[in-house]
């Protein structure tokens, strides 16, 4: 079992690793940057060590500073969190090179995930469902135009280097592709160093959902149910929930077993997710991405299966077999967490950074924050705007949802701008009650945001 | 359903039942003494109202201000919370006479629960077991003399008015109970106006466990399984847990079942709890008393069923059929509660009112926390030294506990004394965490009380 482990993180999720350190009795070092000394993961952890200045690049990003401070103080492992050195292979393997356990995937998985028509082959090979599109890297404007006749348009053009959004162009027409695809290698060969660009049917009406996994080191691979997480603005998920109220547990259980293919076929170990999208209006799913980490929107899946995936996570890296099999997972009731930004939701989310004056996080039944701010606390303008994680549960949906209003009405924070009205009035929007939404909402549902 | 709801309470309890209330969509209205102007509860509530001077007689007992309130503002319920008016059977009339929903069982079943000698000879009609003893109050020395010779010593003398440890004696010879019935019937006479004592067998080495129960009025009575309440000082619980670590599925059963007889037995609605004396050694249980009301450890009983007790109440109230049936309840995991007090535990548990300089709940997954305090608040002397609940949960006993020390070191409180480092010594205890312990365990285990 790992004894001392190095969190490479900050913030909410630099806190949750160390919390469940704390109930596994392993020690943690924290480090962090110039700008974070007061931070609350600092506070929290046996041990803390400024890593480097404020800007990310020379310190969380600062691989060869986090991998000292390892092995100075005797870590035998680093958890990486997610974001940062997350899904760098690269850290991954510096680590395996050092003899320090990385609480994560291979180095090979996280490449074979990582590079975007790679997992779509590999997707493919294993019988995974993918969009229809080009196999692999489109070589010639003659093979584009021809696949794309053969799927229809529209179609979406991708850089296979990129992610989050970027690298990314819908083509309706052929005149469209041809400019598209110019466009795309030219935006990709700049930001990304690979000017790759591969086509797929566009699907417009989708859901988001994604599928929560855990694998072993002894061969055994489970998943742990779907997040729906369609409540996106410019991609950026804002409110997940689980189960979704889109999936009949038949789909449930079908994208439950595609997942795990996915899993064994990069033979991930640790916990993962495997993005789907779910075109509900003809119940049809695709792979979309695989993220080799731990997700912000991990608390929902805990909170209706009362498993703790960070623990997993540990035990996975410790080489122990996983504490649950299939079959005795049960889900419970339904789970919502909103992420609490500091943003200005009425000036287009502008990030609000400054001193936190009062602080009152919500409490009582089936409500968890997960956050790593405290009163009087400073929020640095250099990082991430989430502040904080609020969680429901509830027997049903609606009880989630009444908890989540009546928990955001009571959280206090004063000082800075947050998301809390935001997500207010997205708990009164009909079509948000009523469950029937696609990744589109935000966009056809203005939210506090209507100019 | 109830539309308007006055809490004639304040604290924790008062803030609970208000977050159910929001989730509920029902209004609600706060009431108040002179020293409690700034409580959370009267923040939180739609509305409030002082109803008189510091003293608890004065305001939180003065029925008639309660009422006064109530119609005045058009609430059509009450709720009592725990203690003041919430075992009142005089109250509960007054608000039938008014046409007032009490949120709580009748004023018959009030009475007939709340007198020990006629609690004990109707669970004994009911065949609800109850320990060895006098058929009702003993009437002549010679009488108590020939049970006690019958049942054998030591027996314990009760006044059947007391309660709460108060009015309660053990002889061990024919001496002691001759001079113990004396001394107890003139006690009893001055402090409760009644001089009626009763003698039972007196037992030991027992565990306190004590089944939540449910009853609509439309006939229907379950249980929620049991609460361990054996972590007590002088008769004041301070940690309890569900379930019980004594209790094996049988046993948890034909208690379960006893309970709902003991119910049914005074036609019981809404909720309540049956307390037993587990003579684990033998493995027999025994009648102690019912609590009428709800209880300050119903969160336990919450984290592993997933039900809403206060809304259970809210909807029982309301005319409505129970939400669950008894084949319905799942029972997931474990669940442990620390009442935090305002005192002093290296100084004999001394009271510690005064200013909260700094307050930072616990958070992450497992962890809820009840409380009706927030940084800056002033902590009155006046009233129960209880300020905050923390309730952890976990899939096994040794996580629960794991994660309850986890919270409680990260529980920053400062300007006052608590209980928090008596938890933790408490936790660390191996007894403890044998669970092979009874109630006796803080007498035979001091932490952090040697002297």
């Amino acid at each position: 079992m790992i004894k001392k482990l190095l969190i490479a993180n900050r913030g909410e999720i630099a806190v949750r690793i160390i919390r469940a350190c704390m109930e596994l009795d392993i020690e943690t070092v924290a480090v962090y940057s110039e700008a974070d000394k007061e931070a609350l993961h600092v506070q929290l952890a046996d041990e803390a060590y400024c890593i480097g200045p404020t800007a990310s690049k020379d310190s969380y990003l600062n691989s060869a500073n986090v991998i000292s401070v390892a092995k100075l103080t005797e870590c035998d492992a680093i958890h990486p969190g997610y974001g940062f050195l997350a899904e760098n292979a690269d850290f991954a393997e510096l680590c395996r090179e050092c003899n320090i356990i990385f609480v994560g995937p291979s180095p090979e998985a996280i490449t074979k995930m990582g590079t975007k028509d790679v997992a779509r082959s590999t997707m493919k090979a294993a019988g995974v469902p993918i969009v229809p599109g080009s196999d692999g890297i489109v070589e010639t404007m003659d093979e584009a135009k021809k696949i794309a006749g053969e799927i229809g348009y529209p179609v979406i053009i991708k850089a296979t280097a990129g992610g989050g959004g970027r690298g990314i162009r819908v083509a309706k027409t052929e005149e469209e592709l041809i400019k598209g695809i110019e466009i795309t290698q030219q935006e990709a060969a700049v930001a990304f160093g690979n000017p790759g660009v591969y086509i797929e049917k566009y699907i417009d009406d989708f859901r988001h959902v994604e599928i929560q996994v855990l694998a072993d080191t002894h061969g055994n691979t489970i998943h742990l149910g779907e997040r729906d997480c369609s409540i996106q603005r410019r991609l950026q998920k804002l409110l997940e929930e689980t189960p979704s109220p889109a999936l009949t547990p038949e789909m449930r259980e079908k994208m439950g077993q595609a997942a795990v293919k996915a899993a064994e076929a990069v033979d991930y170990t640790g916990a993962g997710t495997v993005e789907f999208i779910f075109d509900h209006r003809n119940q049809e799913f695709y792979f979309m991405e695989m993220n080799t980490r731990i997700q912000v929107e991990h608390p929902v899946t805990e909170m209706v299966t009362g498993i703790d995936l960070i623990k997993e996570q540990i035990y996975i890296a410790s080489g122990k077999e996983l504490s649950v099999k299939q079959e005795e997972i049960e889900f419970n009731g339904w789970s919502i967490e909103c992420r609490i930004n500091a943003e200005n939701p009425e000036k287009g989310f502008m990030p609000s950074a400054g001193k936190i004056e009062m602080y009152l996080p919500p409490g009582g039944m089936g409500v968890r924050v997960d956050s790593g701010v405290y009163p009087g606390y400073t929020i640095p303008p250099y990082y991430d705007s989430m502040i904080a994680k609020l969680i429901t549960y509830g027997s049903t949906r609606e009880e989630a949802i009444a908890r989540m209003k009546r928990a955001l009405e009571e959280f206090i924070i004063e000082g800075v701008y947050t998301t809390i009205p935001f997500h207010l009035q997205l708990l009164e929007n009909e079509t948000f009650v009523g469950g029937d939404f696609n990744t589109k909402f935000l966009e056809l549902h203005p939210v506090m945001n209507k100019k």
